[in-house]
């Protein structure tokens, strides 16, 4: 059963920090196999790359069939449902408008002293996005990846995902080509990883590796972290539903569900006030696990991550929420903006009634990659500042130099940095 | 002697690229010993704090001398130079006013389909500063640290700083003083960055551990994170200057050092059109190296690490510019804009011939902590936004939701997650 926690119960700190702390992760220690592959893809190449993908993917590859051409990803997309390639557009076009309000200010002024300052934003030159095969191959996650890298203005993005026996998800195809993706290659695991990194004969390197993946692609997205840069590595889901008593229990208990079902490891937790509605709500989740097509998935999370917790008002679900952290927060509540303004950390925020966590996996336009286990302390969800990097500019003349030189000069002697201060004075003609 | 091509040379692409993958770093493998540290701090708490500095700081500590008290930092910084003090200052003033340019825009709107979508920036709550003991405690590097964490706002600040039987740079508390830092301690290596990281009965944990340090520092950051947030693990620093002959060499040759002083594993390279011209230059720099203070370190790092390269003609040096993706771009050059537009990769550039990088490492406004070992290619200077985080917001009414819910349902059907789609449709009353 899932916890079923009281703020008033005398042991509740305990078993907060219990569910706080609890390990959901199953750490597996797959470095030094993944360091192998990563050696022999960076000496060998493409050579290195067929031999993994026919081991593990069983699949049998020449260098001219790394990449899936274009024939084919045309009539993947021919063999889709046109109502769920529709749906993929619409979800395009939302993210794509929602990215477009992140593109950074570029600025270039002089200043009082007379100093030329600027920060210039520019678009990474090239992006790899790592795409999970078999059951966690998510069309939505390709759009959510992929788009903010096409906002940001990065020229190329080249896609990488494991065909297992050759099988491959059509609309992962198809929502590839709508995002804009411009090379795709079927070929997975850290061998692929690999390939992006370092470059193949027929894969050239990317600047940085994005996308969800297993503890291997975690691993080498770690290990090549430097080479390229890498974006968070993301830990199992989670979900935080604020609800009050006047919810329809049924509505909340399908919102936990809808994280529970992603992953045994998933975590899905609901506060209330109202002590009915909880239990309302508990039977409610019993009652869809006898239908759900993923009820088995769904139903393991919910009884090993799932908690409830009671409190006595709204007020005091702030300091849990911020401490949870957590990645997707639902406000289920007659006023969600004045709790919403209380938050501190949450990775999305969902405000009302009619805002199930899945309108923002979909459709709704910011971005589903998001901070998991309580890092929505310190990051943010994934977006078009992670494909493009800073340049600050300085430029001073004569003048400029003459007035803020010498005060430099002063701070690199005091920090016994001698060829500092002579690199200005020389110029002040001192 | 540094490095001496000439990209008509037929042996170029070879020795530039042996130039461009060269290890300066020397990697200890400490990961073992600092886990162990980490461990220790994690279940002790100040008793092993206490025990690592007694051990490897030679200092005897108790609790209530882990924090340095208001009087110590005051008299510190009353025993400083007042010369200093001011140009600390300034400097601060000019971080500041730079900095804020770059606080982001929250937006908060209900586009055409009526729906509620926001991104909310919010500081991070705490954060932790890493600041070395010994030679490299550069009282300019805690403001560039500590200034951007500020003007985000956030709202604890905790400085860490070993004090090696008991020294400690007076200048390092006046620029913590005069950056806002609120909590000073005098503890250094693995078991600082661990107290930051889980807490202890004296220090409160932080949210993200910012600052360089040694080889400990470094191994213990990677392992805390995810536990914590961390800025970017610094290689050794390098500097590029694109100068053509009609600059004073002796200039160049002192900017060049600038760089090579720092330390014996930096990095300097010049490039220039003019053959006479980087003769003079590596002349001048054999000059110089005879009065500097840190002419033994510069001398090695130049020795070892520098490299002059001849081209053809400036727009030759971009591409080379863009593959070695400097941390630091000095163009000293007639038109230094037109050669600016025309390179990507660069942490900083400093424009013209009176901009030397000292300028930029004291006193400009832009921060020094950029890029290094050819990250400039993926990531950008540390800066007020490394310092915040973002929340999106959603939020539908029943019609909004009748709009976009469909589609969202169908999407969640094609991935087969029928929570995600049962949640969006008992909303739509289906």
């Amino acid at each position: 059963m899932p916890r079923d926690l009281r703020t008033t119960d005398a042991g509740f700190e305990a078993d907060f920090d219990r569910l706080l702390h609890a390990k959901r992760e199953s750490q597996s220690d797959v470095a030094d196999a993944v360091a192998e592959v990563l050696r022999d893809v960076r000496l060998h190449g493409d050579e290195a790359l067929i031999k993994y993908t026919s081991r593990w993917d069983q699949l049998d590859l020449t260098p001219d069939r790394l990449r899936i051409a274009e024939c084919e990803i045309e009539a993947a997309v021919a063999a889709c449902d046109p109502e769920v390639i529709e749906a993929l557009k619409v979800a395009a076009t939302r993210i794509e408008a929602f990215h477009r309000r992140q593109t950074p200010d570029t600025y270039d002024y002089v200043d009082d002293a007379g100093v030329r300052l600027g920060a210039r934003w520019t678009p990474l030159s090239a992006v790899g996005l790592y795409v999970p095969g078999g059951l966690a191959s998510y069309p939505s996650s390709v759009l959510m990846n992929a788009i903010p890298a096409k906002v940001a203005g990065v020229p190329r993005l080249a896609m990488v995902v494991p065909t297992p026996e050759g099988a491959l998800s059509p609309l992962v195809l198809a929502a590839a080509r709508i995002a804009g993706v411009d090379e795709i290659y079927r070929v997975g695991g850290a061998q692929a990883v690999a390939a992006l990194a370092y470059g193949t004969a027929t894969i050239r390197p990317v600047d940085k590796i994005v996308g969800p993946g297993n503890a291997y692609v975690a691993a080498a997205k770690r290990q090549v972290f430097g080479t390229v840069g890498i974006d968070m590595i993301a830990g199992p889901s989670e979900i935080l539903v604020v609800a009050d008593g006047a919810n329809d229990p049924s509505w909340i208990a399908a919102d936990l569900l809808s994280q529970a079902e992603h992953d045994s490891s998933a975590q899905s937790i609901l506060i209330s006030d109202d002590a009915a509605f909880i239990q309302a709500v508990r039977a409610a989740v019993d009652t869809h696990l006898k239908t759900l097509p993923r009820a088995v998935i769904a139903g393991a999370s919910w009884r090993n991550n799932g908690a409830t917790i009671l409190v006595r008002d709204l007020d005091e679900a702030v300091a849990l929420v911020d401490r949870l952290a957590p990645e997707h927060l639902e406000l289920a509540v007659a006023d969600p903006d004045a709790l919403a303004a209380k938050v501190t950390h949450a990775g999305a925020i969902f405000l009302g009634r009619y805002t199930p966590e899945a309108i923002g996996d979909y459709i709704a336009g910011p971005n589903h990659v998001l901070p998991t286990a309580r890092s929505a302390r310190f990051s943010s969800g994934l977006n078009v500042l992670d494909f493009m990097k800073r340049t600050t500019l300085v430029g001073c003349d004569a003048a400029s130099l003459g007035r803020l030189g010498p005060q430099a000069a002063i701070l690199a002697d005091a920090e016994g940095l001698g060829a500092h201060a002579l690199s200005v004075r020389v110029r002040l003609g001192g």
